[in-house]
């Protein structure tokens, strides 16, 4: 890519009706204006930290090359949380509040570095974004470290962990941690092998119990049968071909399932 | 444009609030980080293989240069159904998956050339678009040829046609193709002449008759008029001057409707 | 910047599920293909003109290099009403049509020049933004000074003014202007100052009356507190600390408010 400028992957729950996300874009390219801007999602439940990590993580594994991630979900905006900048082993720079927003991706790409993003006392109390977070990604889009930053100890940042499946041979507790467009249900498991086709029983919190078999791709699957199969960022999901396993299990983000093999 | 990198239009029914048109992204610009990327849609309804259909047919219509076109609707990734690749008479390259998605455009630009993607067997089964489709968009923008693609009879290629009206001088069986964000109810009607202001009844599927008026602009018609008029793609529309006619008529794409002339 | 074209904000009401918001930048990069094209919203209420004017007029506090600024909400399209471009103070050039949408906003950063767009007849009636106005802003994007502007009397421009609070020293009469996605409600208060933790009445149509506190972030409200900020954009807006103002008072865009300071 020789001298070209780090695209920059833009995450906020700021909506798309609004004129929040052209006022940062416009910032951005004042400074630095053949940055590459990517936008991952602004949709985003308002406040909805967790929600917003856990696309920043998914994320994170298909970065394919060196980039910088603007991460807004800031319901504490204006208050002492610092803004911040993640420097990782990938290579890669997160920028955005000290929330724990950044934290999973980041942390599971390695932090190299930390940074504390000085404030000048003329940003705007509402909108950072535009103020400080934006001026800071265009500048590391283009090479430069920007003069307001102030190295920290990562132990110093926020932490915030995305929760991990207890697993045993034969047993799962999982979490789903998102429901998708399409209503697939994307849990926290990832080191449990399956076979293809081997069946499971999936309990519900609710006390439901369903036996669900085990597939590589959604079209194996007979009309409307709920399956688990391996989601393309590694967690498997619960889904229904070609429908929304969300609207037809009930289950929704946030809920427990446990996930128990049948076969001997 | 020199040298510059195709631009790239990108239809997907993946939604805008996950990841998955942001790791798209990612992987294309890593290899072609000069290729201008343009959203059509990624709102298609998921695994809605005709809807998708036919915004790239009436897109095509509009395509000003020589372009890449990636169209991902793939309810059948992973199984047996193939990734292809069309080249047009128009210059243009249509990827995708060969469910019929990319038939109606690439076909009225006159198909020239149409290949098969190879897999490599280390794709994802369930994310063809970032690890098969991405790829091979992005040489294609940069003007190179991918090595694992195989050209195959056009003939092989899965076929979708847009559904034709049935015409005469005096009545045409027509059917809704598409209701657009405004309400206006798409038809599959070109090729039938009205003149301004002339009176058609319209007899729905339902029985109800209605008698609307053939007017050049939205503007012309009076308050709360039904109208049809000519769309910008060239297909009569079913229409309210600042109103919905989706919810007023409720008609819905799919529908069947007679459209007759009054005059003698 | 050099000699890279000019940014161009494209704001409309033509949604995200069609083509058409795609058709528009195809014409644009077909003429001017090094142009940054940066999405505002393309969600603007169909036909709501006041709605769109808002935006830009927030917008244009926030535009940090010269641009184009291209705004399709057209109801009249293919009427007799005008394309215009107006050049302003700052430097922006504003394309669409003559209905006052443009109007707030380049007025606000002060009009240079006015001009209308030239027909070639050639233009579909219904899609003037691909027809009309995409060239026009491609050509302004890239530094050129299209053909068929003629230049009127800045005079001759539609208005609409964004309605102005009736301020005394003790009381504000004011309107709602806007929501935004966090359900914020946007007044069109900007000159009334008020003292951190000021408390203030809101006297809505209704007769309901609110006693809120004036606070500088979102973050030092009480949970669910109702209270008055000042927005990004210097507007005061009545908000909810993480909750959705709209939903919780029931005030919607459009409706009048009464402030009245309860300090002697």
């Amino acid at each position: 890519m020789g001298s070209l400028p780090r695209p920059i992957f833009f995450l906020s729950d700021f909506g798309t009706k609004d004129w929040y996300v052209a006022s940062v874009k416009s910032k951005i390219i004042s400074i630095s204006p053949n940055s590459y801007i990517v936008d991952v999602t602004h949709e985003i439940e308002p406040f909805n930290i967790l929600q917003g990590a856990f696309v920043l993580y998914n994320l994170s594994k298909d970065l394919s090359s060196e980039s910088v991630i603007l991460g807004v979900v800031d319901p504490g905006v204006g208050t002492s949380r610092r803004g911040i900048v993640i420097e990782t082993s990938k290579g890669n720079y997160y920028v955005g509040p000290d929330n724990g927003l950044l934290y999973p991706a980041s942390s599971s790409e390695g932090i190299s570095r930390a940074f504390h993003i000085l404030e000048s006392g003329d940003e705007s109390k509402t909108f950072h974004a535009r103020d400080l977070f934006a001026p800071v990604s265009a500048l590391l889009s283009y090479g430069e470290i920007p003069a307001n930053l102030r190295e920290i100890s990562p132990e110093e940042l926020k932490k915030l962990e995305i929760p991990d499946a207890v697993i045993s041979e034969k047993t799962c507790v999982a979490k789903i941690l998102h429901s998708d467009r399409f209503g697939n249900l994307i849990t926290n498991v990832r080191d449990w092998s399956l076979e293809t086709e081997e069946e499971v029983e999936l309990l519900t919190s609710k006390g439901e119990k369903l036996v669900v078999r085990f597939l590589e791709t959604y079209g194996e699957a007979r009309d409307r049968e709920i399956i688990i199969l391996r989601g393309s960022s590694g967690f498997l999901e619960i889904s229904i071909k070609e429908g929304n396993a969300r609207e037809i299990t009930g289950l929704v983000p946030g809920e427990e399932v446990v996930l128990r093999r049948r076969k001997k």
